[in-house]
């Protein structure tokens, strides 16, 4: 099926959604002499750098000069008075946005991407094609890539709808933006979001408690890991509630059940941080007749959808909900637009927390191999063997975890919590990439000392 | 030639000095059940562990917290009073290499590497095969590795040697062990040694000059990256005098000849960091027909000399001077020795600088490229394209420079002035040894945000 949008053929790409995803499968359209429309109904660069990922690390970054010098003397560096001055970090982060929103406009329009600032919907064309409604008219293209992304959750609890329209409940988007750190705020959620937002306010000056529904935090990362990054966050000060469920929330107080009673935290702010869903509504994807569930737009590794030329990247999939997924996905779509053969190979696709310290991991976990009936054998070893974690990282109780495929002796997952390991893990994810067996490690040169050696340590 | 001590053949291989290369091939020896003998005359570790790598590691990593704190104001964090206590710091940096010294100690013996603390050379036995004198007997092996290291060079400039008796002169030993940082130091020669210790005594409240003789900083550093260093470290308040020879020493001055004047530059500490010569005297090197000059040992990719059963891995053979080039040269010359085949590639060992901030390189420079008649290509991109590098570096201006094959579009080099580079390069490294093509940078996936993303912006 080709898509006609009635009005002939007018671009050769249309894009719905301008945040990672959609914004490089545009620069790559462009760059490769299609003609490229991205369509943003909110603000260029998605909630990754508008509210996600970049405003966090500015004020995660902030944090850690704040911890590192609070705790200077244990490596001879002594302070008084410390503050971190938290509208400066807000106006700081502000600016760092602005920054990269203006780099990637003149991106977009140096590569002569055409840019369309409203909302789009997948409407069926006059040939029975589907086309794009936008700026009040229906817009034709060869193919459409939905890339618009996704929302946190609001689950349906007693009272968390109303406490988000009166300020109390806060999403991701309301707590970066916030004046001053609340008092006490709860973490409702102790995934990647609920921590790394924990983690800065717990540095801000904010009395922090997350509340989990699982017995560890941390979303899917490895168990272990999760132990000792709970053991990590609690000494600075984080408290955990695990295995409890949120049942209400109230003006000042969210209401949880755990182990059969119920209780209540009273909490000036609730960081509301339970998940995130595919945006999936209001684009015609029914109309269309494009596959898609609550859980998002069913794609292939190729990230098409059932209805030919139509394909599905980054968060609105539900696959990883990552941007450098996204990233990965863009390139995999207009590759295939352009008739190079490419597939998003999910098996080496990091994930980072960029908690202090951070965690990062790609591949399989002890959990996931186990799940998948792998032969697999794990080989764990402490950060402290690393010359530079000890020089770093005084007290430190960092581990490094490998799985190994037991039969071919492959590398097929790494996990490490230690500072640096979220620049480290993209070449742990080329190894598993490149199959590398454990054998080959010794022929990787890793600079010495490094935090990153601690790989080949673990394996030679 | 089978080597024969005379007495017999005691160990299946001696080897002479442990530095990360001998203790290294030891443990990799031993675990491959080979009967290894280690013998250091000082102190194991070597100089790496000892007074090079781990000790300066851990003195910057004091600096960066002293460095980051005090210009915190830009992040939203402020302080009073900021003092660095350089007692504290070198106390600290003790017990970490004593860390380090321990295990290390517990993992030879724990796989069976006998150790003998003593001076050791080489001596013609009975069969006229060599052996190694030690410990007042003549031990005899299959293999002998000679693993002797390098020391500062001490130039026959005059004063030099008196003043380094005097210890006004200082080299990378002593300076690591002062009391107090001097009120003002001179560092001659502005290689890596040089720069990191004139970074960590600057934070540490010394005046710091350093006179290279060169046009440029950083030895072999590529030199865009050693113009952007220069500046920033002059931001810092290190002051650089280029192009000037060190003529004379006397106590609290440094002379030196620059664009054909005489100059005087008063300090009261020096620190001699011009290079470092391989180990090669005392060995009985000649005696035992190995070739050597006053470069090193000359060795093969093998690491075999001209001398059956005889090698010389890490510093003495003065390739590369490298503590990680010593751990490869060491897998390559047990693997030959059990039979393994094996070789070192010397075209993807990285080089790391840890100033603040750091610099690191792996592969071809443009100097080397163009030296060697390559036809490349230089890739170059500014590190605020990196969103987390934009978010942790206020005003930074770092850059990632590649260098490409032209013809075959192959990446054969990587340089990059960031922090979190020392943690990235090896990554890199792995890309250049897989002859990675620049179409092929799109599948390999780094998280967002990272500084290490900017390997893949500058390629697609």
């Amino acid at each position: 099926m080709e898509i006609d949008g009635g009005g002939g053929i007018n671009y050769d790409v249309i894009i719905i959604g301008a945040g990672p995803g959609g914004y490089s499968a545009a620069l790559k359209a462009a760059k490769n002499g299609l003609k490229t429309l991205l369509i943003e109904k909110a603000k260029l660069g998605g909630v990754c750098l508008n509210e996600g990922c970049i405003p966090t690390k500015t004020l995660l970054y902030s944090a850690k000069i704040f911890d590192n010098a609070k705790n200077g003397a244990k490596y001879g560096v002594t302070v008084e008075n410390i503050a971190l001055d938290h509208g400066k970090v807000v106006k700081r982060k502000d600016k760092t946005v602005k920054i990269l929103a203006a780099g990637l406009k003149s991106s977009l329009q140096n590569n002569g991407v055409n840019y369309l600032n409203d909302e789009a919907r997948l409407v069926k064309g006059e040939a029975g094609n589907a086309g794009v409604l936008a700026g009040g008219e229906v817009l034709a293209a060869k193919h459409i890539i939905i890339a618009s992304g996704s929302s946190a959750i609001m689950p349906p609890i007693e009272g968390a709808a109303e406490m988000y329209s009166a300020g109390m409940v806060l999403t991701n988007r309301e707590i970066l933006d916030i004046g001053e750190p609340p008092k006490s705020l709860a973490v409702i959620g102790g995934g990647v979001v609920g921590l790394e937002l924990a983690s800065y306010f717990n540095s801000a000056g904010s009395v922090v408690t997350v509340i989990e529904m699982l017995p560890q935090i941390g979303g899917g990362l490895d168990g272990e890991l999760a132990e000792i990054l709970l053991k990590d966050l609690q000494k600075k000060g984080i408290s955990f509630i695990l295995n409890a469920r949120v049942v209400r929330i109230a003006e000042g107080s969210v209401i949880y059940e755990q182990a059969g009673e119920t209780r209540e935290l009273c909490c000036e702010k609730a960081l509301m941080s339970v998940g995130r869903s595919a945006n999936v509504s209001g684009l015609g994807l029914a109309e269309a007749g494009v596959e898609f569930s609550s859980k998002g737009i069913v794609t292939n590794e190729f990230c098409e959808t059932n209805a030919a030329g139509i394909y599905a990247i980054g968060d609105v999939n539900g696959r990883l909900m990552l941007a450098h997924a996204a990233y990965r996905e863009a390139d995999v779509c207009v590759n295939r637009i352009l008739g190079i053969d490419d597939a998003v190979d999910y098996t080496n696709i990091p994930a980072v927390i960029y908690t202090n310290p951070e965690t990062a991991a790609v591949g399989e976990t002890e959990e996931s191999a186990k799940e998948k009936g792998c032969d697999y054998e794990a080989v764990k070893v402490s950060m402290r063997y690393s010359g530079r974690y000890l020089a770093e990282n005084e007290g430190g109780d960092g581990i490094c975890k490998i799985i190994l495929d037991r039969n071919s002796r492959e590398i097929i997952g790494v996990h490490m919590i230690a500072n640096y390991s979220s620049e480290i893990i993209y070449g742990a994810g080329i190894l598993i990439r490149n199959k590398t067996k454990v054998g080959d490690i010794e022929k990787i040169v890793f600079p010495h000392p490094s935090v990153g050696e601690i790989i080949r340590e673990a394996l030679i």
